[in-house]
């Protein structure tokens, strides 16, 4: 029996679920794409030249930017569009997404005001339903070009996660399943905040022990905020936590890390956030962090000079200073 | 009141060790290297020119090969000597190592025959005194730069485990004291299995996100072990376990990693170590953890797929591809 699949989305990730679902002959995939004149270029080309150049998709793939058409009969929704679009996008779609199709979330990031998880604006829009929350180190080039890759899918209501990772699995894309979704999207949006002070090692040519370090105790910061929010310890340890904090504060491309790397090098948040095309989500998602954690009056060091030094003007080597002389502690 | 202590070792991370305790007036310190003329170029050049080049010395510090000079009154033993000379070394200096100081271990590796952690051979070798491992991301050269660092200083007895906080810490150099020298000590040797891993996702060019997911994935069998040897797993999420895993996977200079990116490449086990002036840790490990493994009926297979590339002739590609399609599970 075939299984239905919807991709809300044309970016890069929403490609690469495209072509890694095509990979299970039993699996139809169709793809909204906003914009006709995208749809069109994608349908035409077979490739999305935009985002996820020399890629092929399969002929398989049905590309519309009439959602109605995209989503009929649809078993599965996958959200694959950038944390602030997608209420308005689900606010837009609502009247067209009528069934009770479960939702697999590619989406990574919080969002700004609410501090809602892509799991709650999911909910919050949509009503209830089960959502489940692909997490991990996954560049979706890499996953496109058919590179080895290991993901979690998340969700509290374990049948679906379990659906899920047999629905994505390939010899190349390996699925796990963890019931703690709240643990999942944090760590994914927490990770942001980290990459910024791994960035700043790197552009204040800090040293390989010092970025290491900064990881792993902004890994405990992570875990303590989480904690308070009711996520699992394991899950930061896992794919969604270390895994992707990995890839973020390693790859030189990603837009977090590449914020610190300038504010390393002596740049003010002004000059870098006027030259950069999009905004680098970990700048708001620190804010927001930095918040809840002085509400909730939890001890989060790294997180406080980060802000310290984006919004309040701290140089980056004070910011250090202030976190190696503080009192001696146990791990 | 000084505290003395002595160091026996006269290798980088030596040199880097009496580099920062001397930045405290009230810590004397005196170093031990076996050879008399290296001893006498350390003095004459204030500069460890072989194994630390461009580092000054302080002139405080006092080297010798003379161990009774080095080690008279001393408060604390300093022991940084590669795994597999500690013994050696310790059994030719015991009848001169009389006190009952403590010893600070800042050695890496487990001993090949007999899996023993560096404070066994140490207890095994001297009896029964306290002992505590330095452990975590620690490159010798950065910290002789002082470059920011933090490390964790781990022993069964926290009285020790403090003090060596308050001996070593700086504002460059962050000391947290742990309970658990067990999994810190088989992290620091565990880790080089893993390590060869993520040089094979180089060598072979597998991305970002797979080897992300090597090294995540094989910290949760760095854990398994370790538990099964009585480690706490919150050392593994900890700077001996993740923090030092960052760095040895990722600096391009590691041994370990280096032998499985040249993997990677297609080069032999034979090959490689016909070329390598030093036997890399790991592989000795790879076979130790394996068969121990195998023994206790531990599922590891990262570990077992190293060992199979190692031992067996395995092709990366082929083991890539059993760890990729294993049965489907949970994180």
């Amino acid at each position: 029996m075939t299984t239905k699949v919807a991709i809300l989305g044309g970016g890069g990730m929403a490609t690469a679920c495209a072509s890694l679902l095509t990979e299970n002959p039993e699996t139809s995939v169709s793809m909204w794409v906003r914009k006709p004149e995208i749809a069109d270029d994608i349908n035409t080309h077979r490739e999305n030249r935009r985002l996820l150049p020399g890629v092929k998709l399969a002929e398989t793939v049905y590309v519309t930017s009439d959602v109605d058409a995209a989503v009929a009969d649809a078993d599965y929704l996958v959200i694959a569009i950038p944390t602030e679009f997608v209420r308005p996008a689900l606010t837009s779609l609502k009247s067209h997404l009528t069934g009770e199709s479960p939702v697999i979330s590619v989406v990574k990031g919080i969002e700004k005001d609410t501090f809602y998880r892509p799991s709650e604006i999911i909910n919050d829009v949509l009503g209830p339903r089960p959502v489940v929350a692909l997490g991990g180190p996954s560049h979706a080039e890499e996953i496109a070009r058919r590179l080895p890759a290991s993901v979690v899918a998340a969700s509290g209501d374990i049948e679906l996660a379990r659906a899920t990772q047999e629905l994505f699995s390939t010899d190349r894309f390996r699925v796990y399943t963890n019931i703690d979704i709240v643990g999942v999207e944090l760590a994914g949006a927490l990770k942001n905040v980290i990459a910024i002070a791994a960035g700043i090692c790197d552009g204040g040519k800090y040293g390989d022990n010092a970025k290491s370090a900064i990881m792993t105790r902004g890994l405990v910061e992570m875990n303590r905020f989480g904690s308070s929010f009711g996520a699992e310890p394991a899950t930061f340890s896992g794919l969604a936590g270390v895994g992707d904090l990995i890839t973020t504060c390693m790859s030189p491309f990603g837009r977090n890390r590449k914020v610190g790397e300038r504010l390393g090098r002596g740049e003010t948040l002004q000059q870098i956030l006027s030259s950069m095309e999009a905004v680098a989500e970990g700048v708001n998602t620190t804010r927001s962090v930095y918040n809840l954690s002085e509400e909730k009056g939890l001890e989060m060091p790294i997180t406080t000079e980060i802000y310290r030094v984006l919004f309040e003007g701290k140089s980056p080597e004070d910011a250090t200073h202030t976190l190696m002389t503080r009192p001696p502690r146990e791990e």
